[in-house]
Formats: structure tokens, C-alpha cells, sequence
């Protein structure tokens, strides 16, 4: 591992948990910090989540050989513009973005010739935001996703997958494409539904939920701002993924309608607990040894 | 309370739980379980979840003056036509079930004239299933619903009304309807839909799940047969809550087409979170003191 100057641009719960992850591995490197907010670098100061607290990008990540970008996706674009001319030659930015298409995109354009751009999303979070929730746990043995693209420098891919790995992640490699697709079903779309489904409630029947309802609905508590960012990012996978799930109600509807074939109805519902057992199964037997 | 002898149709996870709440609860009562299994009933006098097992629901309510039917909704009838003779006058059946139009009125109508139905929901459960999953502190600060009718007799509700508060339940009343339509919305819309959740995921995405995805599907491990017995049992409920789920997904996929006016989706999406969080903070003031 090469980096000697790690600048966590935002310091909330993710770049916050960067920090003391990075701490917690035992890693020999200067951890800089940048945040709007002097609260949280401050937090973030007291927490040791960074070693120095920057409140200009630019002065931030001067020295820097690894860059990532840990504020709200809807910020990225002008984050990258301001760092631009600032960055080492050949120092290496990557982020933390729920979405990859647009992110990658502007990365590689605005940093070309000057920085090498590489994709990540560490899918590891919490409803909760702030520094003040960081963990040095939070991302061991969760899954993150690469997105290299025919630009990405295989030795800035490489540098990035160690730097993960560190962290005691789980890297697995996709397309751009294919990881706002498949996070729009896996991820995005149930946030949505969430929200959806809290919505629809009466006054009447809200204090009658339990904690099925309770969990259900647990994602739809995190910020409305950073969440809007990222539908409009992948509005279009969104919109058929929904169209998929329709498809699904309308099968489950019909079936509701036809109870003189009760086997169909139960098999759909037994096929979808038993598909959600095995995938419990699959996560525990991807758990690293403690 | 004055039960010297209840009897429990049914000793899965709710009749053994109930056993055991009634123990915990210094009850002094005689608990006589009903079971098809051989191996249930075993399992909860090894648990003492109950202290006489039979197996055949007649022989088991013979001297009851509480019964409850514990199986799944899907039975009761059956069940209760073969108890109807063997109730003792005057004795208080209650049940367990997640719906309660159906079963109140089979209640009434089968037992008339010979014992008293009062219609119960306990709202605790598990998507686990069976007597070795039973809990004493299952019920403990979680609501039951009522459902009493113009029939009802107002001494068998007291009754029953105090058999749940001693396990440490809220308990309160509703009709039957209305009981039916707002659990439609707030239990059985969201299994079934974390049904279509699951049912919806390409084999590519279901990997890349998070703690998010698992959270809000939990509830679809349940078992496909039982579940499928209430949603035929309230279709009508669930359908009209459908209509309703899909008018707020329009709503959502319409602002998602309109980032001319970012605001609305992201206040929509905040009045979810917030919505979401005053119901969890009302949850933590309803918990009984310890």
C-alpha cells in the first residue's frame, strides 16, 4: 500500500468511518480531511477519524496521493472541478458514490491527464448521517463494487482494490452500467418503495404497525436531498425496475383472484422466502473471520 | 382472572409463547395445549410451555374456560366445528388470528348459544416458525386488537381484555372491519409486497443486497401457506391498499421525470423519513417501564 497522504473530501458518517477504518488497519498514512461544516471537522478531529482538517477542497488534497470523494453525490461534479488543478500528477481519486455512471464519467473527463479516476462503491452505510456515527467497523465484510472502464489505469484499479481490501472489504468489479442497474433493483428501488409505503399509510393505521412494519420501512429514514441525487442519477433503471415490480403485484393480484388455485399463491410466496433464506445463508458464509 | 383451565389449539411459536407468558406472569391456571404433531406437543411440555398435551381438540377443551385458537387462520373453521360440542357453557374462546372479519363471524355463529367468541389480535410474532422459537417476552409492550361486535358479551371482552393486559400487552378495540382494513395496509400489503421485492431481483443484482435490502424483506421469510390464508381472507382490503401504494409509486415516478422541480421529491421523500421517525419515537414512549 503506497498511499502516504490519504484526503477524505467529507467527513460524515462514510468519510468519518474511512478515517478510523484506515486507523483500526493499521495503515502508516496522513489522514486530511475537508468538510463545510467547522463541526464536523472538528468531531472528526476528536474522534482521530483525521489527522488535519482542511475547509478549502483544493488546499486538501495539494499533497494527497489518494482522493476520496465522500460528500453527497449532487456535489461531485463541482468538487472535481475545484480540485482539478490542484491534485499531484498521478495521485489517484476515487469515491464512495451510490451511482456510477455519471460519477465515472465526470471523473475521467475532468481529471484527464491529471489524475487517475477509479470508480467505487463501498455499500456499507446506515440511515444515520454525521461523523458522530462513523465506525471503524463499518465496512468489514460488506461488498464493494469497482466500476473500471476502458480509461481506468490498471495500477490505480489495483492500488484501489488493496485499498478496499484493507479495509476488510469484499471487492467484486462491474461496469458502470451494470452497477446503476443492479443497484437501482437491489438498492435504490426498495428505498423508494419504503418511502412509498409510508406514505400510503392512514393516520389510523400507522400506530398499529409492529416491527415487520418497522424494518420494512427502516431505509426510508435517511436524507431526502442525498437520496433525490441519486434517483435522478438512475432515474432510468429506476423506471424499469418499477416497471418490474408492477409486473410482480399485478402476478400477486391475480393470484389474490383466483382462489380456486391456491397452490399458484403459495408457491410465489414460498419461492420468495425460501430465495431470501439462501441469499441470509450466502451473506453469513461471506462474513470474515473475526 | 378467573381461568383455572386454559387450553391452547395450536402450540407453534404464538400458542407456545403464550404458554409461557402465562408462566411468566404467575398465572395460576391449568395449561392444557393442542397439537397435530407429536413432536410439538412434546417439545412444549419439555419447554413447559404447557402442562397436559392432546391431540385431539375435543378432549383438550373439554374443561377449559379460556380456549384460544393458536393454528393458522386457515383452520379455524374445521376447529371450530369439532369444538363446538365439547366447549363447556359459559367458556370464553379467543383466537390468535391476523384476520378478523371471517373468524369472528364463524366464532359466533358456530359457538352461539354455547360459549362466548371474543375476537383477539396479538400483533408479535415471527417470520420463524414453532414452539422452539416460543418466547415468555414475546407479547410484552406489544398491542393486541380487540374486535368486539354487537354480539359480544361485555363480560367475556373484559375478560379476555384482562388476560392480555397480565402478558403485558396494550391492548385496544376495533371493529372487525376496521380491524381488517387497516391491517391491510400496515402487515399485509408490506409482506406481500416484500414478496414482489424479492420475486423482482435478477440473480445478478440479489448478490450485491445490503443490510438495507435484507431488513426491508425480512418479513417475506414467513410460511407461504399461512400467509396465503389471510390475503385470500382479506383481498378486498389488500386490493384497495394496492390502488393506493401504486397512486403514491405514480406520484413518485412523476416527480422523478420532473428535475425542473428538484423540492418536491426531495420533500416527499423527507416527510416519509419524518413520518417514519415520529412513529419509531411513539413506539419507544408506548414500552412498558422494565
Amino acid at each position: 500500500m503506497g498511499f502516504s497522504t490519504v484526503s477524505l473530501l467529507g467527513v460524515g458518517l462514510l468519510g468519518g468511518s474511512i478515517g478510523l477504518a484506515i486507523r483500526a488497519a493499521a495503515m502508516d498514512c496522513k489522514i486530511i480531511g475537508y468538510g463545510h461544516r467547522r463541526q464536523s471537522l472538528d468531531a472528526a478531529i476528536e474522534s482521530a477519524a483525521i489527522d488535519h482538517a482542511e475547509s478549502d477542497p483544493v488546499t486538501a488534497v495539494t499533497e494527497a496521493d489518494l482522493i476520496i470523494l465522500c460528500t453527497p453525490v449532487g456535489t461531485f461534479g463541482p468538487l472535481l472541478k475545484k480540485i482539478a488543478q490542484a491534485v499531484r500528477p498521478g495521485a489517484i481519486v476515487t469515491d464512495v458514490g451510490s451511482t456510477k455512471r455519471s460519477i465515472v464519467q465526470l471523473g475521467e473527463e475532468i481529471l484527464a491527464g491529471k489524475a487517475h479516476f477509479v470508480g467505487s462503491h463501498p455499500m456499507a452505510g446506515s440511515e444515520k448521517r454525521g461523523v458522530e456515527y462513523a465506525r471503524a467497523d463499518l465496512f468489514v465484510g460488506a461488498t464493494c463494487i469497482l466500476t473500471p472502464t476502458e480509461q481506468t489505469d490498471p495500477h490505480a484499479l489495483r492500488q484501489v482494490r488493496e485499498f478496499w481490501q484493507t479495509l476488510r472489504m469484499r471487492c467484486v468489479e462491474l461496469s458502470p452500467e451494470d452497477h446503476d442497474r443492479r443497484l437501482a433493483d437491489i438498492s435504490h428501488l426498495p428505498h423508494a418503495l419504503a418511502a412509498a409505503l409510508v406514505a400510503m399509510q392512514s393516520d389510523e393505521a400507522l400506530p398499529l404497525s409492529g416491527k415487520g412494519f418497522l424494518d420494512t420501512t427502516r431505509i426510508a429514514s435517511g436524507d431526502g436531498g442525498l437520496w433525490r441525487d441519486i434517483f435522478y442519477d438512475n432515474a432510468d433503471n429506476l423506471r424499469t425496475g418499477f416497471l418490474r415490480l408492477r409486473h410482480q403485484i399485478d402476478e400477486f393480484l391475480q393470484m389474490l383472484d383466483d382462489p380456486q388455485h391456491p397452490d399458484a399463491l403459495r408457491h410465489w410466496l414460498d419461492a420468495a422466502s425460501l430465495r431470501r433464506e439462501a441469499l441470509v445463508r450466502q451473506k453469513l458464509r461471506d462474513l470474515p473471520p473475526d
